[in-house]
């Protein structure tokens, strides 16, 4: 099972666990998180998934830069496109997010590949 | 002096104490901070700008959000586009972000006005 | 007025904005930011303040403790209580949350006064 | 060896070699993050544990969240109390904690285990 | 009343409430905060000033910034070693860093003024 | 092949890439990086070396504490100076920073070995 795969079979494991045990609250949060990204509105779903991306590679989250990575590349994100992305999220949060974006660009590889 | 004229005032200022003392390096990292976000690239500038904002938002720097909103809204940001932007700030970074949201909401008023 | 008063006019009045300008995502994400800490569940609603307190702290949000100083006194939290909290804040998050302990303090005494 | 029991070893060995290299600063520093949280005091053990649990979930620190889940589980609480402090470092820290929710779940199992 | 001035007037002010109020692990954290610091010893003062400063930059607090850019300023630092001290703040931290660059120059200038 | 390799080898290759794809900014910014530790300056090297260690622990970035733990040690770093740069990160940056103090130590123990 490749990292892509073990990665999607753990979060959906234990995001099922979650929503079992959970409260309404965390119900809500979860369907919340799902529906802010969703279809084409004031911003395309593409644009969406970059925001997140840049976001969460500030904030230095490997397996939220990994998911946006995803829908973003599934959502027709360029890697010019996500080259851009990158570089505002080295520029805002600076040195301390190229661990994370050497994880970022191998993971993009693993989903192009 | 308005707020946004204060702040405008300040960053000039204080810049040019920076650029005056600072050494090379300083000086080429400002001038990469300004280039990241130049002109319709791979992205278009506006899409550019409001990544720095979602960055901006979830890192909670008001003085950083306030300047990323000025430059969307010169860029062409509708007040839909924005409140898009800060959802996914707001979703990603949690409550935490809205004191932050509230500076931004209110920064962009003047903006408009 | 009172910085006390001056944070809750700030407060509700962008609060306003922001529901009426936001998306139905940012109206769920602000009610169940609200749900979250009411009444009495598993945990009492002065835990669930004290809880949103400590995590306030250590994020270093001087609004969002405001915010929870003012609504665990409100569920009948003591000093004692609240600097025990503190101390919990300041081990896990550092010296960088002494400046903020100092501005829980100075509002904590205007809420008790 | 279990994920749980690795956790604990490579804690103590590493805590014993930081204690024997380290200054009298690093040992007071030590020994003022366990006496914190130790007894009954104005808060019970228990709701320190909690607070020390929602602190390092929105800092998201893995090993801090793995300590304080089991630490709250020694110290009598149930999965009920600790979903709702899951929900509150949620709500505060927004959607990038969720991976170490998944994580804190995952681990929160093997101690019940 | 200077900036300077008033800053140190509330530091001392807040602090003496804290440590009246505080439990005894409040004031041995406080000590030692300050002992950490102190005196030439495997690091020379200056040194340690200047990594207490370097923290305090990326992670982004005004107040620490401007308590150590004081004290390193009494412990014999010049500018040069000030800004070289900024630029690694400024790389590591990114973009996000450079409002509080923008303060800590301002308050340099009045410490040396 | 040792941790140290591994992580060595890793960083060479996914720098290669990111270089090999990324735009002039990514390019510029990692010559920045590099350009901003080296050699003697108003600073000494290993002085800017243990600045950026402490920058990164307060942030906590386990590959970016590894790597200027490394450089400190090539730079002349003594165990006492870099127990007192752990000590001000510890202090700066709360208990939430021991874990990556626990692998900075184990990491200092391969490259020292």
């Amino acid at each position: 099972m490749s990292r892509y795969d073990e990665f999607q079979r753990f979060r959906e494991d234990l995001n099922e666990k979650i929503l079992a045990k959970g409260t309404t609250h965390t119900k809500r949060f979860f369907t919340l998180d799902t529906k802010v990204y969703e279809g084409d509105t004031a911003l395309p779903a593409k644009t969406k998934e970059l925001l997140g991306l840049a976001a969460s590679m500030v904030l230095r989250c490997d397996d939220c830069i990994a998911y946006h990575v995803d829908k973003a590349v599934q959502s027709g994100a360029s890697d010019e496109e996500l080259f851009e992305t990158f570089d505002i999220a080295l520029l805002v949060g600076g040195s301390i997010v190229i661990p994370h974006l050497r994880r970022a660009v191998e993971f993009l590889e693993e989903c192009r590949g």
